[in-house]
């Protein structure tokens, strides 16, 4: 590499570093807001919020950001496999911001403000034709917005990729229609012999200070580092990584659901996992973070719901979890435990939905986004094909639209083509869990003994460590020795209900 | 006023709202590293840290800044009050900023970042010789930036004014002194009767979360706003304003000793009530926060003490302090807690001082400070010195170097001029309080009832609604009457005294 090179990439780092000191700042700012920074404070820390965004988008998009891709590209040949990664996320991202003319960015960043807020009013009078008009402009807007950044195969495609890179309709499409099928039919398998009734003892009163330990417990128990990060309460659970030491993850205590906080605590326990394992020659750049939506799913999903609601992690952590609540849950046997971690039964709400029904909340969005950017159906049309999806698939009827359409935040804050991660996760979660029981065929053992150093580091080096050095295809092939591929998330849901509910 | 000058306001005012920003970001940033961040974040943090300050002088010294600056200064008869206020504090941070050598301010910065952990070290133990060429070393930079300042009469005045506006040695020499002599005299008085023991039952251990709700109701009796705050546990108590609205209070919770927490909690909460009553007018300029360091220690001291340690106000709150700690204090009556809080006896720290030896601390600093820079003493005399008057103020022997010369990390930190400000503190209160109890004369009657309201009033109407627009000096003359004077805080603590001692 010539000398030349060598000093416009030391540029083109450290400008880099630099974005990523203002974006560590804005993550504190938006982790403060949900960790308890008060109420009359949030309008002049939108503001300042504001500012830094602003900061950040006018170093991304600069001349001089300009500039370096340029050259660097011309010179991508004699890059290293970091920086040629390193130069294909932030073209991205430059790309991407300088194809929208800034006025319709603006208007479009006002509209989703706003839409915002008419969303939780629609949902609280469950009333969707007040959205309606909101979610007709932002479709459109993102239907304008498809074409600056041009379509390959499939309108939806383009924004399938904002959150998973090199995603399409034409690979997902058929994985997703094989997953909803086996999924419908275990589900009415399940129905046919009577869906099982959540166990009351599980249902008692657990003091919060009790819960903020257990889930304490729980994160140091699968290896998360306290040094380099904490555990706080919040609203809506996430994880944030503000720099690659500290990394953040949040839980919300329901005072008669000692399970909420669990799997909530695991779930983000994963996603933090990933980031305080993505190798430390990443930091200051863009890629020492998850690979994508999709992969960061997987590892929450894997330490939720492939390790957390397993027998042999149970067993380990019985112990804790009897010790934590003293007392209380001392006629819950283990069995009782883990017929409640696995408790399936149709539900209306995604977010309350179990392990297995959950897919089918997904199959339901992506089929509805589908066809709105295939310009099969419109706005107008959503609160039908909602109600009669959920019958198709979940077998329920929707009372009304709050328990519907107008459920989930998403949309009305225009985020078209995210939903597909969340299953994207459980599927890759599924690959990379038979090939790490078939090279390590004890894990299970080692699970029920309280060991998860191997599955950590199994974790660490086939995945986490990469950062988003490999694209999600890439990586999962690596992994896994095969593309993504629904068969083993089917596998691993038929073995799990045969195990419980004898289908 | 012209449209020309008009439309440069704007675009001065606009460029300050910008940087308050940058500032709530660096402040949060800080605020987090003292209540909570994880410790192998810290490094990462403070790189990011130092990007955004950069940021923020580059704007306060930048170009557009310096042409604002020339063409305000010009039309300055035009301006508002406000707005002359404005220009002075932003000229003042301009300028001093401008004066000196960026290759100095930067060797500077690293030298003082180097000493504060020789002084760590050095106070573990407790040698003076490894901090002495780090102490030459930043008072040869110290010396050298007051030549960059400029010099008014005396050299010392230079730096005081980076605390205090204003304040000089002139000025400040004769009130220290009075106050020293009536302290000593005091003091004296009281030891010739025997210093008093802290009564034993204040020492029981009281759980931290008893400590805590009793930290919340005490800071809520004030009339702390939490819809605008937030109390947390840090190891150095400080308050903090991320913006107007969001006014922190940290504190610090002993195991055995109830009131440290609590008057801790009070000191912060004097401050953050002063923050949150600035005028909401000055939001977004640098004028939205207090007047001065004195000025703001004045708030700090009296609702710590002048308020906090008065009978009335222990008697106002011993309900609620025998409440918080069920049957623990049962057989402390309200005349011991008010012995106790008013506990006097010389000790060698500054930090855990009472009211009345706190002072002496003070001086004894302050006379090493001028000395310093009349050079007529060097750093070498500073333990040898500073021994001599512990053993003159205080009557005590200084075991070590620890409990003496190296007890504080502000002279490593390059704070030279900072500690007066403390004292200072005391003289404002006592000269509010002596106005305040002449306007209301049944100031202490509301207090003894719990009623906090009325004194809240005349403080935010008297000194927290003006944030900077006026200077410290006005501010007291404006507020009182009178310019500063040793003569309210002298008789403030002549009675106590003599209520308490009979001296």
């Amino acid at each position: 590499m010539n000398q030349d090179l060598q000093s416009l990439l030391q540029k083109f780092r450290s400008e880099l570093r630099e974005i990523g000191h203002y974006e560590e700042a804005t993550r504190l700012m938006e982790w403060d807001l949900r960790t308890g920074a008060p109420k009359k404070g949030h309008e002049l820390r939108a503001e300042a919020l504001g500012t830094l965004s602003a900061k950040i988008f006018a170093m991304l998009t600069s001349e001089n950001m300009g500039r370096y891709l340029n050259e660097l590209t011309s010179a991508e040949a004699e890059l290293s496999q970091v920086d040629r990664a390193l130069l294909r996320v932030v073209r991205e991202t430059y790309e991407r911001s300088k194809k929208i003319p800034p006025e319709r960015h603006q208007a479009y960043v006002m509209l989703v403000a706003k839409s915002q807020s008419v969303w939780e009013e629609a949902k609280k009078q469950a009333n969707f034709s007040l959205l309606k008009p909101y979610l007709e402009k932002i479709i459109a807007f993102k239907r304008e917005f498809i074409q600056y950044w041009g379509i390959q195969n499939h309108p939806y495609d383009t924004l399938l990729n904002l959150y998973e890179p090199g995603l399409t309709v034409a690979k997902i499409d058929p994985i997703f229609k094989q997953l909803r099928e086996a999924t419908v039919d275990l589900v009415q398998r399940i129905g046919e012999k009577g869906f099982p009734k959540f166990p009351v003892s599980l249902r008692r009163e657990a003091p919060i200070h009790q819960q903020r330990h257990f889930s304490e417990k729980l994160l140091e128990r699968i290896g998360y580092d306290f040094q380099a990060g904490r555990l706080d309460e919040t609203a809506h659970p996430f994880e944030e990584s503000l720099n690659h030491y500290d990394v953040r993850v949040t839980t919300k205590f329901v005072l008669d659901d000692v399970l909420n906080a669990m799997y909530s605590t695991l779930h983000e326990g994963g996603h933090a996992l990933y980031e305080q394992h993505v190798s430390a020659e990443l930091i200051g750049t863009p890629l020492c973070h998850g690979a994508s939506m999709g992969i960061h799913e997987s590892q929450s999903r894997f330490w939720e719901n492939m390790l957390g609601r397993s027998r042999s992690f149970l067993q380990a952590i019985y112990g804790d979890f009897q010790a934590a609540f003293p007392g209380l849950f001392a006629d819950v046997h283990l069995e009782t435990l883990y017929q409640a971690a696995n408790h399936v039964e149709p539900s209306l709400i995604r977010i309350e939905a179990d392990e297995l029904t959950y897919n089918l909340h997904i199959m339901i969005r992506y089929e509805i986004e589908r066809a709105l950017f295939e310009e099969t159906c419109e706005v107008g049309d959503l609160p039908r094909l909602w109600n009669e999806k959920v019958r198709d698939y979940l077998g329920l009827e929707t009372p009304n639209d709050a328990l519907g359409v107008l459920q989930d935040v998403h949309w009305s804050g225009g985020d078209f083509g995210y939903f597909p991660t969340y299953s994207l996760g459980n599927l890759y979660a599924a690959q990379f869990r038979e090939t790490l029981y078939k090279e390590i065929p004890d894990i299970e053992e080692q699970w029920s003994e309280g060991d998860f150093s191997q599955v950590l580091e199994w974790f660490s080096t086939r995945v986490h460590s990469h950062g988003k050095v490999l694209l999600p295809s890439e990586l999962i092939e690596q992994a896994t020795g095969k593309p993504l591929s629904a068969d083993y998330l089917i596998r691993y849901l038929q073995q799990k209900m045969s195990d419980i509910y004898q289908v």
